[in-house]
């Protein structure tokens, strides 16, 4: 892939990382409630825009309008929700345990909280130019947890992320902090990248994108002489588990609801239901023939850009060439460049189960029917399944009783578990998981939506002994900051 | 290093592990009160294993009597301090966020909760035979979290790891537990544990030891196909700086305070001083002689086993080969096989710093004293150190003023930060933090003392639209477990 922008040469690289160490000091010494201000007025400046970034992202990745204002102003919201969160200080996690001179041997004054864990390397990412690229989530979760960030511009909108950079930088010097304190540097290909990653500087990286992308950076960063962690979201196939009697119950709104999500966006999210596993009956037949019908109806919508959609006639051909997959639905043709059509195939689970290449996603509108004869069938695709961000389940209540068994199965798969929903539609709020099981993630103990993603870019940090006087705001007897805090085991958001 | 056991064969282990894998449910399915009950009553039969136990554990590793009836004691402790914290529920970090019908597009209902990681990989640890081994910190955190434990015995206690397991196994039994959840196995060599770390049911490893040890472990699991968390704490040279009016102040208690804090336990704990740092002048040369004097009265003591007795003496002559290292202080010469004796080696800042072969760990009663001509040279070695478990500052207010450049260097550097006093006697609670930036462990985000110990072994897990009574207790509106939780940003132990 070309970007538009010359790659960063070493020596570009390495004085703009030196620049931003020197800065560093400046952000990890503010306040979380001018952190908090500092973002909600990167907030203000995305939000104000306006239309000409809109149709600059437009022009750079095929997306339409409407969808690019949405996902602008998801990500103004990301900025708030996340300040708010910043301010809030649940992410310091601050416990105290006061001194006991009593115990034996006698118990010293001991409290942690989490410290920034410096620089981080954010990618943006192909599929989401604004809510998971220059300014999105990653961006905004370093910055709430104090750390400097070194973004790598996707080449495939790099001028927006020009742009996006320069409402990032416009905020930090509103609030008379160092712009180098956000770096932003493009390449083409994974030598920038892949030099940013092994350089002494970095201490995390966050990235969105394929499983060959955040697979590669991930060995990179075990293999530096000093390891980071990598949280990489790689995608995943997102099975749902369609149960018999919500077949029998509701086929048709079913098929019209997962032929919606399954073309959404032209198929172009992480949690793109990839997987849609059936038991044999009438009420699957139903529901194959009504699916069939709608996705027939759908437009053929453009891809991000040429490798993607190249990548997507490459892969679907190579599922529908597999041993007992029969093509089931296409959808309206493509009648322009990048255009593709949607496109369903059903396969036995026998024939799944036999053929590891099934279980792969296959990024864009594509999903696999597969049909179980018999309940242990489903069980057994259920088991084969690699690590998701998502499992859905379409069931009544009588069927979350028959198919007990198949929870604690799913529940082991993945990072969240959509009940009677799609996938697709990542809300942003605490509760959000996103991220799961690898290869879903890289670390299944963080997810990259939702404030708890803050948590990733910290670490903590204990003081023995130290008078209050010394030590940070969120730790004094006082409690400045009306944190919540678990002191001596208890919860509360008193002064000591 | 030989066992007193044959070691697992690759059929004893495949058995072994799918037994674990069969009554891993059982153990997922209990309530946090019930895991409490349980990590109690093996609290309770570790405490009444009597004295043949120390006993024998003596024989194994040499330790006196009195430092492992403490141990013991530390490691009943850590069960009942664990289990408190399991039933309190706080490690699940619910975070609940209410449907909101009225949002474009709409808010569905979100519920977080941690669960467990799946089967952890524990290793006996040399130095600590109860607290850090078979029934152990990260045994009692695995257990807490809901997963079982693969616990590869160390070979220099083996005998005193089947007694413990015993132990463990007795108190699942008491509770209707399969005592297939904590399987215990032999091995001499680096083979068990290397096809252990491998073992597609592992999904996460606990270790203390070397660096050597535990970065082969992280190299195995990062290479897995599927790559799995490893919380390895290494040890570190826990650097010390003493600060010129403390000193001049306090020369001589200092001094005493050090001497016996680099030799309590034959130096052999991963926060003993390694890294004494001064400016010279004349309250520096009090303290090098009076730290001189205590040391030269310390008797010799028996290491843990000859491998760790002959490393020692190898490190510590290669120490003190390097240019411009002086030997400074010997205490009492060894009378009998495994003694070591205490020694103090003297450099400057300037060759200290030239010879990184100074900055790693001598394990065992060995420090090296720096002197610094300036405060620009203490900078310099502060800046040049590795990650470390904890730094050490012995200052006045006035120091702390003085040298107030030298806090975000140290704070950078490690995982604890003491003030006037010693690195050694790691408090067991939730404030404390023992882990730190790498090399001293290999995830700075988590440490392996204290109750925040059991979030290593879990993962978050969002349930999306799920009915009040599907979903696991800790999410149920009812809030039947009075947790503490996040509900909508905001905190609270109430119901919905």
């Amino acid at each position: 892939m070309t970007s538009h922008f010359p790659d960063a040469t070493p020596k570009e690289i390495a004085e703009a990382l030196q620049q931003m160490q020197a800065a560093a000091p400046a952000l990890a010494a503010t306040t979380l409630a001018q952190r908090a201000d500092l973002m909600y007025s990167i907030a203000d400046l995305l939000e104000q825009s306006g239309d000409a970034l809109l149709q600059l992202t437009m022009e750079e990745t095929h997306l339409p309008e409407a969808r690019l204002r949405g996902e602008r102003a998801r990500t103004v919201f990301q900025w708030r929700n996340y300040a708010d969160a910043c301010r809030r200080g649940d992410w310091l996690e601050v416990r105290i345990d006061t001194a006991d001179a009593g115990k034996t041997p006698p118990k010293p004054d001991l409290r942690k909280m989490n410290v920034p864990i410096g620089p981080v390397l954010v990618f943006g990412a192909s599929n989401f130019p604004y809510a998971y690229s220059t300014a999105g989530g990653d961006t905004a979760s370093a910055f709430a947890a104090g750390c400097p960030v070194v973004l790598k511009a996707h080449p495939a909108h790099a001028r927006t992320s020009e742009a996006v950079a320069a409402v990032v930088r416009q905020g930090l010097q509103k609030h008379g902090l160092p712009a180098e304190l956000f770096v932003h540097l493009h390449g083409s290909g994974t030598e920038v990248g892949q030099a940013l990653v092994k350089h002494p500087a970095i201490k995390a990286v966050g990235f969105t994108g394929s499983f060959a992308g955040g697979k590669a950076l991930f060995d990179a960063a075990n293999q530096r002489p000093e390891p980071i962690p990598v949280f990489a979201e790689m995608g995943s196939v997102n099975p749902v588990f369609l149960l018999p009697d919500k077949l029998a119950t509701d086929d048709t709104a079913v098929a019209q609801q997962y032929a919606a999500s399954i073309t959404l966006g032209v198929g172009q999210f992480c949690t793109n239901p990839g997987l849609l596993i059936g038991i044999a009956g009438e009420a699957f037949d139903v529901f194959a023939a009504t699916l069939s019908e709608a996705i027939g109806q759908v437009a053929a919508g453009a891809m991000l850009h040429q490798g993607i959609a190249d990548a997507f006639e490459k892969n679907k051909a190579q599922a529908l060439a597999q041993r007992g997959v029969q093509l089931w639905a296409n959808g309206q043709p493509g009648q322009r460049e990048l255009q593709a059509s949607a496109t369903i195939a059903l396969v036995s689970a026998a024939d799944f189960l036999q053929q590891p290449a099934l279980h792969h996603e296959v990024f864009g509108p594509f999903s696999l029917l597969i049909k179980c004869e018999e309940t242990a069938d489903m069980y057994a695709v259920a088991q084969a399944l690699e690590g998701q961000l998502t499992c859905s389940l379409m069931a009544t209540a009588a069927d979350l009783e028959t198919y007990a068994d198949l929870l604690p199965i799913v529940s082991s798969k993945c990072g969240r578990l959509v009940l009677n929903g799609v996938p697709t539609g990542v809300e942003v709020c605490q509760a959000m998981q996103h991220g799961g099981p690898y290869p879903a993630s890289t670390d299944s103990r963080f997810g990259s939506v939702g404030a708890d993603a803050i948590r990733r870019f910290c670490r903590p940090l204990a003081y023995q002994n130290w008078p209050d006087e010394y030590l940070p705001a969120a730790l004094q007897n006082s409690n400045p900051w009306q944190l919540w805090r678990s002191v001596n085991g208890t919860w509360n958001n008193e002064p000591l």
